[in-house]
């Protein structure tokens, strides 16, 4: 049997027919509509899935089941979405419109559980009965698998590592607190820093990178100075592994999953970023003779989003 | 059938005889000699257990399992206590010494975990499918239970949610970091915000409660100050609030369980605690309009620890 996978994003939907192993046989893409009613734009993923079908040579017949990511928070139960801010979804029966066009199970949850849940089962955590995937990008997600299923919580609103406090009275985050942890270790907190750095020492070889317009820093520009040996960027480099490192600690002291996954845009930093949170987290665990979990980067890159909502059940 | 639960402490081991309900109907105690060989350790429990059993006027052949609740780190597919400083124990073979005087199943957990489990099968989380018990007194432990099982971590070095870092190098804490949530929302976090206050107001109420002398001040006096309005108190107990708020808030940001369970010593301090920390979390939570973890204070107050490990599996 077959599954459908929906990546549903602010800006396109990427949609793929997906075997059990988790390998995509047939891919498809269109474009958010978000100013359509989501009628119409459950309309519009039902046909481009439909087609998707019909090119593969399958049939509806071979598939088993229809499952789709979202950047928000989803009623795993009912397949309600209850809240996707970028496609202005609020209480939307996903479950329930998407079962007008397929007489299949669907199912919906949130978009770094789903990539979590992917790396769980045909990427690097496959095998591993507990982990916890984090996405590192411009903000901060995350997804928990406990003994092999996923765990969003009992009312849908968990693995929200991004907005858990690790600062008290800390810096102001989007969501209206402070303090959150994707203040201090996301793309936006690395640019932040940069700026702060950046307007005491113009000698850095990151001015150079961002052609003297502080407004054209990047994470990638920041880390690859970093690498390059830039002093100003190190020091942001260091700044960013610490609180990266103390929140991995969090989740081993309070979680303890047997391996936890860095993902997401910042993660393309690879081996020099993975090398110093594997330095920088025993320094914050609680047992630090004891064994934790193992460390590593996703393997399926963008792809996760179509194969983890194909997994979804 | 019947179970025995032992909650072993660094100062004394309570043992029950414990129905499938959860009730205890017969107790025995023993003081802990930890100057003795581990193994001499546990021929004195077993006696205990031994002479428990005589006494119930109930068999061997009524004795489903045997249970024990520790101090400590415990591998739960071993039943080895990997570590446990109160008692001196170091990677002992608990369930295979434990087997040598009893031929039935032989559990060992961490006593936290232990409480949270005996609250969730015959306390305040009864028929939750997931809760996590915090456990607020000299220190903070806690107990996670997902899906109605116990969830210790894939290494059992998980649920130390004392130790998951509140403030990025704040406070040092007994265990070498820094920031630790116990440094905030203990016992002994509430002693010394109340210490160094006093120094400066030496007219609150709590200088006449502990006659002058700052080394008896302790939680109770400063909560019971707080109840009465002095306003000193009411500072340090905000305080406190604030950090147990935020910790509560990360639990449901990050594991979003059904239910949150308060126990230990400071929640003694019942609805003047409970009612500040209801109105205190939301503050800290990512979806403030969505339904999130019913707060509650625990229910079998020193019991839960036999219970709990009697309910071991």
């Amino acid at each position: 049997m077959y599954r459908i996978g929906l990546d549903i994003g602010g800006t396109g939907i990427q949609i793929g027919l997906v075997d059990e192993k988790g390998h995509i046989l047939e891919r498809g893409e269109i474009v958010t509509n978000t100013s359509a009613p989501f009628s119409e734009q459950v309309h519009a993923m039902a046909s481009c899935v439909q087609d998707l079908i019909d090119r593969s040579g399958y049939s509806l017949l071979d598939i088993a089941s229809i499952g789709a990511g979202v950047p928000g928070v989803a009623d795993q139960k009912t397949g309600e979405v209850i809240f996707c801010t970028n496609l202005g979804w609020t209480h939307v029966p996903f479950r329930e419109e998407f079962r007008k066009y397929f007489d299949k199970p669907v199912f919906v949850d949130n978009d770094a559980t789903v990539a979590g849940l992917a790396e769980s089962v045909a990427g690097v955590s496959a095998g591993s009965s507990s982990s916890v995937f984090i996405t590192i990008g411009t903000g901060i997600g995350s997804g928990i698998i406990i003994n092999g299923r996923i765990w969003s919580g009992a009312h849908g609103v968990g693995s929200e590592l991004g907005h858990a406090i690790l600062e008290l009275d800390g810096e102001p985050c989007t969501c209206g607190n402070h303090g959150c942890v994707e203040r201090y270790c996301s793309a936006t907190a690395i640019i932040r820093m940069a700026r702060e750095l950046l307007a005491r020492h113009p000698e850095s070889s990151m001015m150079d990178a961002c052609e003297g317009d502080l407004k054209k820093i990047n994470a990638r520009i920041v880390i690859d100075a970093a690498r390059e040996g830039d002093p100003v960027a190190i020091k942001v480099f260091r700044r960013f592994v610490k609180a990266l490192g103390q929140t991995i600690a969090n989740v081993v002291n309070i979680l303890d999953p047997e391996m936890i996954v860095l993902g997401g845009g910042v993660a393309k930093a690879g081996s020099f970023l993975l090398d110093a949170v594997r330095a920088e987290v025993p320094n914050y665990i609680l047992y630090k003779d004891l064994p934790f979990a193992r460390i590593e980067l996703a393997r399926l890159g963008a792809d996760a989003g179509i194969i983890g909502a194909a997994m979804l059940s």
